[in-house]
């Protein structure tokens, strides 16, 4: 090996301990049709990195289990942490050529686009967030090519492997559909190496991880962490002005019953028709999301839905890009996933607290809006739930809960800290709920001051959208 | 429902927040044929739970990917960790008789018996670590269970889950098993609960639950924890005394290229065979693990192999049972999985340090042989490196590594710590390689203190079981 690729090894090296010791997470994506050299490239890379912080990714086309998740769902599970490098062998582009070209069945996709500006959301947030994006298209000769290829064919040993050159995508499809991304005015940051000369490749893949690196330390350095919450004085809003008529206490009987029946016959139908249900819950505390949830799931297949209570972060999730835990925990195709508390905690908590930086808070609006959007495009059916209580309302329930020994463990020191910041929370929320509101994932408003009131309100909302869903039509 | 329940949910909630205070953790199975109030019993339970810390595990026939792991991977990978409350809805015994039942083609096991060995050997390690361990098998009057699968066909919703009943597992079969289980003699463990009068069967099942949690509570009130790692006063041993004849230079150069060579071919040859590679290195610090290691992979497909580098646990691990985070990382059929450091630390750093208590290293030695033989039991081959080095080189190395700037960073005030607790490491390391050297997973002394003569004698000793493992014979 050259000396020259001897230094260069030894300065990533160098540089990757740095982004390890900072914190900065790295991903390396390598694409290019079969036998162009990604895997003498990624391998000569993956052997200078630290195997402690270092993981090699592969793509291979998805199997039928991969397809009850969401598309990007791969990248997000093994997405790295802070300080964290993957080498990404084939990434989300050739899993995406493979979406559009095996047109995958349970996908109704008008337009392939919509994974496009998918994975255009995926990596604006992790930039966004110091992720540092270094994506490699490797060519070569094509005589060169076709030699390598049959060298593998000729012995008996790899043989097989040679099965994967006449890969599930077509070679020409391929560069076709990878010549359109690289001219794409908006993916401006593709590093094309030509591998005839090996050598003269390596230096040139070093090269550019080098600058790449030296840039994103910079960056690090440089950026400003203000942690404002941006909140007004006197701040008021009607957003929480939505009066519902008290349901009475026989009403409520005869009619959680029937609409507890009809949940379980809508999970069946969802389950049979592979469609996600999506079910987020907000609300102050004391608001009724637990009691909420437990009135939809009560009558449930437990086989078929989850409950995400929302604790605070481990430290594992802290390094980890915000979304990363719940990307983890969405449902697959028929599933249902209630949330009790969510990502929405970035603009809540996080903005009052001052856990997030101005920027992280402001910016989160706009992700979380194209996270959501990720499963929606896939026929998921989001809808969130704000319950909204009234001040003198929460009181009488902590009251109310410090007095019954069976309830005690439910209020904690904590929840009156967060009654001391009612009015920031509720500046937050409305903020939340105007920026996120969207069509594929709207917002509900629902006054919690009458437990029984709301859960009917809750229920009728989820059963006659997803009546709408299945069958086009709300049955009254 | 009645007053008598409602008392039982308070108690059992009440109990489930001391097992989670107490980092407790909890697995309550569900057993019994289709439609006999599994359902019914598991979701009563789970609407009781704190959702923040209680889980839903459903057993459904694996898929061909699942079928690519070890038989318990599952059940691994969705662990409890402290404090936290796992259901079972059918469990690792409806797992077993469906693979026995089904004959997955791709295990040879002569006998089944083999799995409820390791379904021994999985609670049994479990229960040593405090998990409790709850087991239900759910019975119901024939006429009733045929009312209710009656039912189910005829709403249109529900019709297609009426299926379910017509199961992979034919319900005669499922019995005939299920009665063998039971009545093991060494399944003492099981509640069985007659559901035909649901409430009666709903008291009964929080009734032992309480009993077992009440039990658990106190058993960790009760324990007690030494922290010795039982060292000897001027220990000797001949374990590492291995001599091995120096490579020169020349030779090595001329043997390593071939022997990375025939490692590439055995890669894409078990590959094909789908037979899964686990590699375990462990020695004294600067023995070399990384070196090696690296001279293995050098020329492998990175697509299929992966190193795992093993550092301090985090909190998340360290809220599991010590072996779930290498579970976790074990290799998937036709994969090689290189450990730089392994579960053994269990016997090593955390018996040195008292990490762990006296009881806990001790009978590590038996839990990891029962762990190795999990995947060596479906085919897997599993080689054991400990890379010996004399004292004195440890010296030298180290002090090498100080004076280049491109090396300092791997040496640490860890490193010069442990090198002063040499003769514990020394007795520890002796001790594991007497009590975990089995014939399915053999250990292998390298003396290491001349590393190009270490590298090759590893490479030569993988190559030679590979060979065997594939062919029948070495060819040398």
């Amino acid at each position: 090996m050259s000396t020259k690729i001897k230094d260069l090894e030894l300065e990533a090296s160098e540089l990757t301990r740095t982004t390890h010791q900072l914190g900065i997470p790295v991903m390396i994506l390598f694409e290019g049709v079969p036998a162009a050299g990604k895997t003498r490239l990624s391998n000569e890379l993956l052997l200078t990195l630290d195997a402690k912080y270092s993981s090699f990714i592969a793509t291979a086309s998805p199997t039928p289990e991969n397809l009850r998740y969401q598309f990007l769902q791969k990248y997000w599970n093994t997405l790295p942490g802070k300080g964290d490098i993957n080498i990404y062998f084939r990434s989300w582009y050739a899993h995406y050529i493979d979406y559009k070209v095996n047109g995958i069945k349970h996908l109704q996709y008008k337009d392939y686009h919509v994974l496009r500006d998918q994975i255009d959301g995926f990596e604006t947030m992790l930039e966004n967030d110091q992720y540092e994006i270094i994506k490699f298209y490797i060519e070569i000769d094509e005589q060169k090519r076709q030699e390598h290829i049959r060298q593998t064919k000729e012995n008996p040993l790899t043989r097989w492997k040679a099965q994967e050159y006449e890969n599930v995508i077509p070679d020409d499809i391929y560069l076709e559909e990878m010549r359109e991304i690289l001219q794409d005015p908006t993916q401006k940051d593709w590093k094309i190496i030509d591998y005839t000369d090996g050598e003269a490749a390596t230096i040139l893949m070093y090269e550019h991880i080098i600058k790449r690196l030296k840039k994103a330390i910079k960056a690090y350095h440089e950026r400003v962490q203000t942690r404002d919450g941006l909140f007004t004085e006197g701040y008021t809003t009607d957003v929480f002005d939505n009066p519902l008529e008290k349901v009475s206490k026989s009403e409520y009987k005869t009619q959680i019953e029937k609409l507890q029946a009809r949940m379980l016959e809508i999970q069946f139908a969802l389950y049979e028709r592979k469609i996600p249900l999506i079910l987020v819950f907000e609300g102050m505390d004391a608001a009724g999301k637990g009691g909420n949830i437990k009135r939809i799931r009560e009558k449930l297949d437990p086989t078929g839905y989850e409950v995400n209570a929302i604790s605070a972060p481990t430290d594992v999730e802290l390094a980890h890009q915000y979304l990363w835990r719940f990307a983890r925990d969405m449902p697959r195709t028929g599933h249902i996933e209630l949330f009790d508390r969510s990502w929405y905690g970035r603009v809540l908590v996080e903005r009052v607290e001052g856990f997030a930086t101005t920027d992280e808070w402001q910016r989160a609006y706009h992700e979380i809006n194209d996270f959501e959007k990720m499963w929606t495009d896939e026929g998921a059916i989001l809808l969130k739930f704000f319950l909204s209580l009234d001040k003198d309302v929460q009181l009488e329930r902590f009251k109310a809960r410090e007095e019954n020994p069976d309830k005690q463990w439910k209020i904690t020191d904590e929840d009156w800290r967060n009654r001391e910041k009612w009015d920031l929370y509720l500046e937050a929320s409305a903020d939340m709920i105007q920026k996120t509101d969207t069509h594929n994932a709207p917002w509900y408003v629902v006054p919690a001051d009458h437990k029984k009131t709301a859960r009917i309100a809750v229920l009728k909302r989820i059963i006659k959208t997803c009546e709408t869903a299945l069958w086009g039509v709300h049955h009254d």
